[in-house]
């Protein structure tokens, strides 16, 4: 078995490299390069290269929230866990998940919705800027976008990259239809796994913007 | 915007039927196709349903390993965070995920290997039987070999799913020589998500094994 010996702190700047090289010829400015290639980095799976969505300047605007201390709000605990939170809070934002609350539970238990609906409500009761990411629950979307309509949040911006089958394609488009700056991954695909990586690929983000 | 109209308790059922029309005539055996089908419905990517790989018997020992107490030790906070904590500890055992711990951190500076690399070594102290669950660093797979061969663990079960580019394809195969039970993603794809679900589907299965 042939292994190749790389240095464990030179093996993200490598497999950086290694995407580079797959994409070829396929460039993006950045900031938006940057988080395209740690979508890939994070699974593997070049479709992120294609699916991937930007409102006019979404990924600078969320780079300048963060940089000024806007809060993370995500849908799911394991995005919330993947988010570096040393690193964004050494900005001033926090990072939030509200999914498990007790009264996040019971109240969706009585509403007959989704915890992620109730969730995100809570996260619009929170002061200052927020963006707002969804990794898993179409549902977050659907509500951000009642919300947003209502005038009840006006979002930094939606990391909008639920995964899975049932009304994920439809939550998307109307998300990247709501008049927010938004970055989603367009289709079935996305995933706890690539909300935590984009908001990462801002976080990590050294460029003027 | 035509939304399906699903109950929030059904939304994971329907997904589930959705995946598996497309999946048309390709079926498995139980418990490999509750694990293959979790791992599409966490990433929408049916990629899955040709890359896993398990070895004579890998899903029903690993299950058969949980509902005896065996304890979880994956490589990453996010896998950890996506593990169902409170099903698996009805049945004894525990999750753990070392590679935060102030002494690993430390170790691995001064050993020049990775943190993933020390965890390992932190997971196979434990007691009990243990599942090696590994969806981000290939150093972990192939420090586990390194212990497997020299009699210093022996896992009930690694689930090999690391994801990326430096050395992923080749720990995985490597993991799959090493004489021990193993569920792995052939290739480069993987990830704490994949971790977490395959963990998840043994966890939620209710059938004989």
């Amino acid at each position: 078995m042939a292994f190749e010996i790389v240095k464990p702190e030179d093996i993200e700047r490598r497999s950086m490299e290694m995407i580079a090289s797959e994409l070829g010829v396929r460039t993006w400015p950045e900031p938006e390069s940057s988080i395209i290639k740690r979508c890939i980095h994070t699974s593997a799976d070049f479709d992120y290269a294609d699916n991937l969505v930007f409102s006019e300047d979404a990924a600078k605007i969320g780079i300048r929230a963060i940089r000024a201390g806007a809060n993370i709000v995500t849908d799911t605990k394991m995005a919330h866990s993947g988010v570096n939170k040393s690193r964004l809070t050494s900005y001033g934002g926090n990072a939030y998940c509200f999914i498990s609350d007790d009264s996040v539970v019971a109240e969706a238990k009585a509403r007959g919705c989704t915890r992620a609906t109730v969730s995100m409500e809570r996260g619009a009761a929170l002061n200052g800027d927020t963006i707002f990411v969804v990794g898993n629950a179409p549902t977050a979307l659907i509500q951000l976008n009642e919300m947003i309509k209502s005038g009840r949040v006006k979002p930094a911006l939606i990391v909008g990259v639920p995964v899975g089958f049932v009304n994920v394609v439809e939550a998307k488009e109307l998300i990247m239809e709501a008049g927010v700056p938004f970055i989603v991954a367009r289709g079935r695909k996305g995933g706890s796994n690539i909300a935590a990586a984009i908001c990462n690929a801002m976080i990590y983000y050294k460029g003027e913007v």
